[in-house]
């Protein structure tokens, strides 16, 4: 019998427990064990829950209980939940998480002490919500060199951008509407900004790649500036415009992930994926390209990937499972984004298509309804972002906008 | 150190060496287990191959050879391959195979073998080639009660598909191209005709619903009847016709697995695969809906599925996994696809479609470019097929094709 304690009982947490509890026989036949939940922290009282009498206020009677094999963080930050993860796999007891800035900022060494103990930390939960991602990255793709990793790793964004390209909605009107609908929070800066894309493609890189990739190296832009001219050229350009997290491998031999949003091509999958759900395509040497696609958050979605890893962890009890990452002391191994080669799309005032043909020949000239006769939208050819830089100084006008093509190769 | 043996060295067999080879240091990395191929089976001669010194034409030298503790199944048939198997799973080698055909027919009974003898029958290559799919079912998914499963599940067809909707290439000039490219056979029955898509329904619903599911019970239809009017009317009504193997849930506890060219919503991920691309859908209680897309077939993107699986089976040496199912006696847990309640597109001439409104009243009525004056087109409304199929004979006309809409629930 494994026994089980869920750390924190907001969306998540209550969404795992109802969940287990739901499918508690199933689980337990495909899993080959017997399985309970004693214990749920939480600082609140709970005294109408059907759990009622598993409720604790005190982690220590979590972690004093020689019984209790697994538990599932799903509090969230880097305080509590960082002391109680580290305290627990100190102690053999394997943790699981849907909690990506835990994951993103402390992994490695949450990694190492876990494999120092014998026990696992799995966060299937803070990457994509309910899709497979982690687990099939590491196991299903193991026989293959991994050259990059791009997806739409924010549901939030998605929902916004899916609202201006398919109802010509503001910006504005479509991230109210998704305050409305409470897809986004409050303060929606860590979702429009990119932040929360940053962390999730941190731990992808840092899987795939095998160094962990701390959120702070990586170049992020959100999703702020964007206006329904820029998804209109975009689409008459022949795709849509997504915010995507990517890392690929780069010739020197560094990795190179970023977070922004991107002219995507109708012909790639990603392209496709609307409202909140999330989209990861990994290309490898052996299977090309593959993508995992669902939602990307919600209680029931994340409960999922939460109840996953519990059945792993229970499983793999007493053996480290090797999905890991080493530290890094440093960033020598990012490349730096402005030495890029990519297409980038401009929209840019007072400039004819004759004068940009000449600071960037080969440009693609898009054009959109009710076009001013004074704006001019292109996409120069693919160069260094720090040469396009130089050009885009050099042909003046007002620039209005511009937005990289995602190419990954 | 894992000695492994591949059991013949066709496409798949010999790409699964090639991979391994090719990233043997980054896999003995990720698996933390030491690994080495030490036969490769096959009845022809490969003097000048790199790997000469492995090969043998003797099953009996792997058999009984104590070292060799994962063995590869890439013959193909349920001959020697079957034979091989069972030999080898008695004596406690894991097997890995690429063979749907194997699976679809005497995996129980494999995977029966397997677990008693504390080993593993794992059969990632056999469905979607490169796409994750069995694993994640198996293990991310185990905290779900499954509702459907459905996908694009045959590349071949998918392309002649993808000919005849992007290009409006005839069914019979797309087949000679696919033939031209190889990704047809000679005799293209088995794909066309849908048998290798209900191979790998079989195995997805057996996983899925716990019961072995065999292919004699899947009602079955190919795409050979299609035209590029019914494509062209599917796109009027804002979907795509592709070749889809599903299976259900149905009410009265039974499943309905099925294999049949359907139109499919815009709105549904699989309407955008294109090309020799598969997608599998996956519905569940907890995760709503997950797709996982990718190529289906080919020499690297299957060795990629046999090499994860050959390091899962190496790093479980002497435990066995509980990714299993029953074998069943009878199909009396088998649903009547004439029960199924279903919309379902129809094409008549002779019929007009005051006439069609009648026999089926609220149908949704399609047009086409150059649609001649006595061509209706229509989607009748839900209902139960073997309803539909009467009041299709009482319609009269000369009908041209029918179509059934995708719907899972």
């Amino acid at each position: 019998m494994s026994k089980i304690a869920v750390l924190g009982y907001g969306v998540v947490g209550s969404g795992t427990v109802e969940l287990f509890y739901k499918n508690k026989e199933k689980i337990s036949k495909k899993s080959g064990k017997d399985m309970d939940i004693k214990y749920i922290l939480d600082i609140r009282d709970f005294p109408d829950s059907p759990y009622a009498d598993k409720f604790t206020k005190n982690f220590d009677d979590i972690l004093n209980d020689g019984e209790v094999t697994v538990i599932a963080e799903v509090m969230g930050g880097v305080g509590d939940a960082y002391d109680y993860t580290k305290k627990a796999l100190g102690k053999g007891k394997s943790v699981v998480t849907s909690n990506k800035e835990l994951v993103a900022k402390k992994g490695a060494e949450l990694l190492k002490i876990a494999a120092e103990h014998n026990c696992n930390f799995l966060f299937e939960a803070s990457t994509g919500g309910a899709i497979p991602i982690i687990r099939p990255m590491h196991q299903c793709l193991a026989g293959n060199d991994i050259s990059a990793v791009a997806g739409i790793l924010n549901g939030t964004t998605n929902f916004i951008l899916t609202k201006m390209i398919n109802e010509s909605m503001s910006f504005d009107d479509a991230l109210a509407l998704a305050q409305k609908l409470g897809y986004a929070e409050h303060d929606p800066t860590a979702d429009v900004e990119g932040h929360d894309a940053c962390r999730k493609i941190c731990i992808l890189a840092s899987l795939a790649f095998g160094k962990h990739v701390y959120p702070e190296w990586v170049h992020c832009e959100g999703i702020t500036k964007l206006t329904l001219q820029d998804v209109e050229y975009a689409r008459n350009w022949g795709g849509e415009i997504k915010l995507i997290g990517s890392v690929k491998k780069t010739e020197d031999g560094k990795i190179l992930p970023m977070v922004r949003p991107a002219f995507v091509c109708n012909n790639n999958q990603l392209s496709h994926i609307s409202d909140v759900f999330n989209g990861i395509m990994v290309y490898g040497d052996a299977v090309d390209e593959v993508m995992f696609y669902g939602r990307g958050a919600g209680k029931l979605p994340t409960a999922s990937a939460i109840v996953a890893d519990i059945v792993d962890a229970a499983k793999m009890s007493g053996t480290s499972i090797s999905q890991t990452w080493e530290d890094s002391s440093d960033n020598s191994f990012i490349a730096d984004y402005k030495d890029d080669i990519v297409p980038i799309y401009v929209r840019v005032s007072g400039i004819s298509a004759a004068q940009a043909e000449k600071v960037f020949p080969g440009a693609e000239f898009l054009s959109r309804k009710d076009q001013p006769s004074d704006e001019t939208a292109f996409v120069a050819p693919a160069m260094k972002e720090r040469d396009f830089d130089k050009k885009l100084a050099e042909l003046g006008g007002n620039v209005l906008g511009n937005i990289r093509v995602l190419e990954l190769d």
